[in-house]
């Protein structure tokens, strides 16, 4: 299959900039990008062409930051939360994360499945072909254990293509009067068990005001770097516990959120070579306070944008919505928007995706415009025209 | 046509709160509504019938505030702005209100009569069935009655309805020198014709800094009042000139953006009986203060919810992500959202629309989910299901 007549996005770290190639083509054979360069310089060969017409061809979009496996949803909360009620009020109408986690816990392996494969569905048909999709909605050992297992299952289908993480979430209600148990359980059960079956590809922990401590998040990165799992966090959302910096000692691929951020735990992430995930979305529906991008973009942090699609703070399955939020509510520049839902996204996520290169996944989205500036400027209007996922 | 089996949000004046019949059928005759009610109250007949299994059924959404009609874009504009660019560099490469200015003067009758019809298609499809059009991407004489032709052209489709209005935008940089001449030419000219040609229903005057001073727009309120016009204004977006209070007193349907508006204005909008349109999206897009929408509420100020759909500060096409915005950037409730895009909306542009009752437009949107909650919660993902416009 050849993309032929496109303007092209190809996000290679070789070309600067966004690596974009004003008439170019792709190359395409099975799953595999086998050329990419030039219109006039594309090899022939006998192959199904497909003409962009001058229409903008970007790497599949990759989404670095999701909740995707849960069942329920949270909308009664939403409602009440706009209608003032404070955060009691809402866990005492059965609200916060007890809402999900009943639904997850009864739902089962063919439920979720299903459940989850209708999200990866409307994903891709935003443009998305690799997600990172965390656990963390159960919070029993035997439970976390089979989410990741149901995760393993649609990964195997490869559309999109999925990264599992392994999310120490938090605390829950039942287990807060054990909770060195808890985290003993986490790093001696949840950790080795997921490794011997290959469920994750790292451990995530969200260290922060009311979620795990620092000792205790310090605990669970040594049972996750003990089986060798890579290391990444949710820091800095609610307050600025000191995890930021945590996470850039153990060398982590991603923090996320980083709305509280000290500018010590910038420069040590600039230092660690440390994604800073934005998550624009859920900081909107929160009323927090904005990153400090223009920070972390003159120390060096790269950053990627992803759509932290989850029932209680961002019920989003999407990115260009993230991406107008990243340019307009964030100040991200469009060039760092786009890199942060292609090749900066993909490298928090240390998978081979986000560029448009020789050699790679045959990910790519055909859009109905032109110019990548369209794409966030256009928002609430889905502009995504034919999605390639793994060469189909 | 009967639909039958919906979650019925009929947005009836008559019922409490969003009237809500949780098991309702709407029964469809031609154009028009001929029975709202439960399911099984729903009196028999021959008729096709659509099973809504009990998913949400609401009135089609309504749209007051779109200037739907200009050729040309600000993609370019979008991206210098998110790269940190100010208005003078911006303007010096050729952006602001010109970038459109040229090309709609470019572009005649048959290429906007396209342009308006594929944008309208996008909005239905988003569940949009009413909406506004306002002309002021010419700002000639000549240009703003043929642009509001074009708008009359599409308007005779009614798919969705479109309900026209003649916008005094701001005054183009080549008329700054003879400013007073064009402010004449607007009332003299423009309105009388407009009316005589029933070109619009309603006259909008944008008075803030840097657009319409408050006595040029006590002068285009005269003419519209004189050639009976109903009156709206773009209002405290950029400054606070007290366009509100003469809006006010000029018994305006609507005062829009009011990010920046007094408390004296708030109390006379309330007496006046004046719809305030919150457009979130360009306030979330020019980094502005969020209104006041406390105070409003308690004052008793009805509120609608817009796209603002214009190439600079908001090219978005559907009102989901607007109710999105409304309930968590802005702090609606849902409920407030979801009659800002309807019932209000319908009250600001003096309309027949926004709720399900018999004698009503059969105007309705099928959506894939259950509850009102849903639709801003799920911002991002496209929940319309069917569309009804017009009983077709």
């Amino acid at each position: 299959m050849v993309i032929r007549n496109a303007r092209l996005m190809t996000c290679d770290p070789e070309r600067p900039g966004l690596g974009m190639i004003d008439r170019g083509a792709v190359v395409m054979e099975g799953a595999r990008i086998v050329w990419v360069g030039p219109d006039n310089e594309a090899p022939a060969g006998e192959a199904t062409v497909i003409n962009a017409d001058g229409r903008l061809v970007t790497p599949g979009l990759v989404d670095c930051h999701t909740h995707a496996i849960f069942a329920g949803d949270r909308a009664g909360e939403f409602a009440m939360r706009a209608a003032g009620k404070g955060y009691l009020e809402i866990a005492e109408a059965g609200g916060g994360i007890n809402a999900t986690l009943g639904p997850t816990r009864g739902a089962g392996h063919a439920k979720l499945l299903g459940i989850l494969m209708t999200r990866l569905e409307r994903m891709r048909d935003g443009g998305t072909t690799s997600v990172e999709v965390k656990s963390g909605y159960d919070l029993t050992t035997e439970g976390e254990l089979a989410l990741l297992r149901t995760v393993k299952t649609v990964a195997a289908l490869e559309s999109p293509r999925v990264v599992p993480t392994l999310l120490a979430h938090l605390v829950p209600p039942e287990r807060k009067a054990d909770r060195d148990v808890f985290v003993r359980e986490i790093c001696e059960q949840w950790i080795p068990r997921a490794a011997a079956e290959q469920l994750a590809t790292s451990v995530d922990v969200w260290c922060d005001t009311g979620a795990f401590t620092v000792d205790e998040t310090r605990a669970i990165i040594g049972a996750a770097k003990a089986a060798a799992f890579g290391v990444r966090g949710h820091v800095g959302q609610l307050g600025d516990v000191g995890a930021a910096e945590l996470m850039a000692e153990a060398g982590a691929l991603s923090v996320d959120h980083v709305e509280l951020i000290s500018d010590a735990a910038i420069a040590a992430l600039a230092r660690a070579g440390t994604v800073a995930v934005m998550l624009p979305g859920a900081c909107v529906q929160l009323r927090l306070p904005v990153p400090p991008v223009e920070k972390l973009r003159r120390a060096g942090v790269a950053m990627a944008v992803a759509t932290d699609l989850n029932p209680g703070t961002s019920y989003c399955e999407t990115l260009p919505i993230q991406m107008w939020l990243a340019t307009t509510h964030y100040g991200m520049t469009v060039e760092e928007a786009w890199l942060g839902v292609t090749r900066v996204a993909a490298r928090a996520l240390r998978v081979e995706a986000g560029a448009l290169v020789a050699g790679a996944r045959a990910d790519c989205v055909i859009w109905s415009c032109e110019r990548p500036e369209e794409v966030p400027y256009r928002y609430g209007t889905n502009l995504v025209s034919r999605v390639i996922c793994g060469g189909a």
